[in-house]
C-alpha cells in the first residue's frame, strides 16, 4: 500500500484552512492490492491493484449524483488522512487532472493550454494535455526545470513568470490555463496570458488570491474553481493514463521519512511527488 | 441629446481606477437626434433617435471583430466621456445587460438569475431577464428596495444580503448571479447561493475583490469578467428593449445640477439612473 503526500497536506498539518481535527495523519492518494473481499464484492478480487479517491461517498440522489458529478454533491464524504470527513475540501490529487481539461475543452489538438507550477500535479497535467493532444506551456518560478518540462514530459513552451519579457510575449495566446499553485501568488499576469473569453482554472487552493478585474472585464475572462472529478471520469483517467502509459514521477519513501518529506516538500525539494510506502513501514496486526 | 451618469463617472472622476486623465468630463450612455447626415450615410437620416456605445473603434479584423465580438478586440476604442480612450475600460452602461444573461444561458424559462444591486443596471437586469422568462431572485443591501422590486420591476424573490438567515436559506438555488456591484464587496456570501458550476458574473467593477477559492472549488463556480456587448447584440438588445418596452428608470437634470447628482449617486439616493439633458443645458454653435 501507498500513499501520496502534497502541500494540501501541508496546509492541513498547519492547519492553514482552518478546518484541522487533530491528531492528522498526512498523506491521501491511496493505492493497493486487494487482500481481501467479502461475500458481495463484484468488482474486485484478490490481487487487484486499486486507488481509493478523495471522494469516498454521496447521496446517490441529487442532481450531480445521478450525472456523474458526485464531487459536486452537497453531501459529498471526502477520504482525507484515512478518515472520513464531512463538509470539507478534499486534497485535490489524480483525479483534478482530466476533469477540467475535459469540461472546459482544453483536450484537443490545436487547443493551446498553460500549466502554472510544475509540481506535483502540475507535471502530471503536461502529460495528460499532451497525450490529449493539446499545446502546452508550462508557466514556471524555476528557470531551471525548463529542460525537463520540455524534453523528459513534452511540453512546448516553457516560460519563467517573473520574466517580465517572457510574459509580455504571451500576451493573449493561451485558451486556458490549469494553476496548480497552492501559494498565494497574483492572478493578473496569468490572465493577461488568457484569449479573450479564456478560462483561469484554480486546482491548487491558496488561502488569499484577488479577483484581478479590469483585464477579466476587458477580456471576458474567467477563474475557474474545480473539485475532484466523479467516479466515472476518475475511472476513465485511469484508464486514458495506463493506456497512454502516463506515470506520476515519484520518490518513494519510508513511513519514518515523513517529516523530513514534508520539509522538502515545503521548500519545493521533490520530483514530483513524495510516496510513503506504507505497507513496508508498518504491520498491522 | 442625453447623457447617463452612473458609479463608473464617480470613479473615474476621483480617479479610483487610476487611469484618468484630466480635465473629464463625466458621463457616457449618450442618446440623441440625428440633425445632419453626410453624403455617404446610409443607415440613419435626419430626425432618427441613435445611441452610441461604450465602443466607439475596433480593428475589425481580428478573431473577436470578425464574430460579433468587437468589445473583446484587443485594440477596442472606448468612448468615455465625449473623447476616445485607449486601452482602458468601458464605463458598463445598457449594453452589458442581455450580454451577459444570453451568453451565460441564463435568458430562458426556467433557469434561476440572481441581480445583486438594484441600481442602475440592476434595475434593468431585472427586467430583461423578466422579459427573456427568467425567474429573478434580487439581492440588495436595501430592504426598503423589496416592494419596488417586486411589485414594479417583476422580481420573483427579494432577498436582504445582510439577513443570514434569508441567504442561508437560498444556498445553493441560483443558477446565475450578476452582480452589478462596484463598491467592494464579500463574494463568498453570493457565491454559496450559486447551485454547483453556477457562475457569479461581474459587471461592476470593484477594485478589490477576493476569490472565494473553497466554495469555488467544492461547488465548481467561476467568477466571470464581461465587457460590454459588441455591436450586433447591442443593437439586438435594443430592439428586445422597444419590443418588450422595457424602459430604464430616471431623474433628468440639467448640467449645472452634475456636482449634486454626483454626490447624491454617491450616497445612493437616485431612482435609478440620472441622465443630463445637454441639449436643453448648452448650446453649441
Amino acid at each position: 500500500m501507498y500513499c501520496g503526500i502534497c502541500h494540501s497536506d501541508l496546509h492541513l498539518a498547519k492547519n492553514e484552512w482552518g478546518f484541522t481535527h487533530y491528531p492528522l495523519i498526512p498523506g491521501h492518494e491511496i493505492v493497493g492490492v486487494v487482500t481481501e473481499v467479502g461475500s458481495k464484492v463484484e468488482k474486485y478480487t484478490i490481487g487487484d491493484k486499486v486507488g481509493v479517491g478523495c471522494l469516498v461517498g454521496s447521496c446517490r440522489e441529487c442532481e450531480q449524483c445521478t450525472s456523474n458529478e458526485e464531487s459536486y454533491c452537497p453531501k459529498q464524504v471526502l477520504s482525507i488522512n484515512g478518515r472520513y470527513y464531512d463538509g470539507t475540501i478534499t486534497c485535490g490529487g489524480f483525479s483534478n487532472i482530466m476533469s477540467p481539461l475535459r469540461r472546459f475543452g482544453l483536450d484537443k489538438p490545436g487547443v493551446k493550454v498553460g500549466v502554472v507550477g510544475l509540481g506535483g500535479i502540475g507535471h502530471l497535467t503536461v502529460k495528460f494535455a499532451k497525450a490529449l493532444g493539446s499545446k502546452v506551456t508550462v508557466i514556471s518560478t524555476s528557470a531551471n526545470k525548463k529542460e525537463e518540462a520540455i524534453e523528459t514530459f513534452g511540453a512546448d513552451e516553457f516560460i519563467v513568470s517573473h520574466d517580465t519579457e517572457q510574459m509580455a510575449a504571451a500576451t493573449g495566446t493561451l485558451d486556458g490555463i490549469i494553476d496548480t499553485v497552492s501559494a498565494n501568488h497574483s492572478l493578473v499576469s496569468l490572465v493577461n496570458l488568457l484569449k479573450p473569453h479564456g478560462k483561469l482554472i484554480l486546482v491548487g487552493l491558496p488561502q488569499r488570491l484577488e479577483v484581478p478585474i479590469f483585464p477579466m472585464a476587458l477580456g471576458g475572462k474567467s477563474i475557474v474553481g474545480t473539485a475532484s472529478g466523479g467516479v466515472k471520469e476518475t475511472q476513465e483517467m485511469v484508464e486514458f493514463a495506463a493506456q497512454h502509459k502516463i506515470l506520476p514521477d515519484i520518490e518513494i519513501v519510508p513511513m519514518d521519512y515523513v517529516n523530513t518529506a514534508m520539509e522538502r516538500l515545503e521548500r519545493g525539494d521533490v520530483k514530483y511527488r513524495f510516496v510513503v510506502d506504507v505497507a513496508n513501514s508498518i504491520k498491522i496486526e
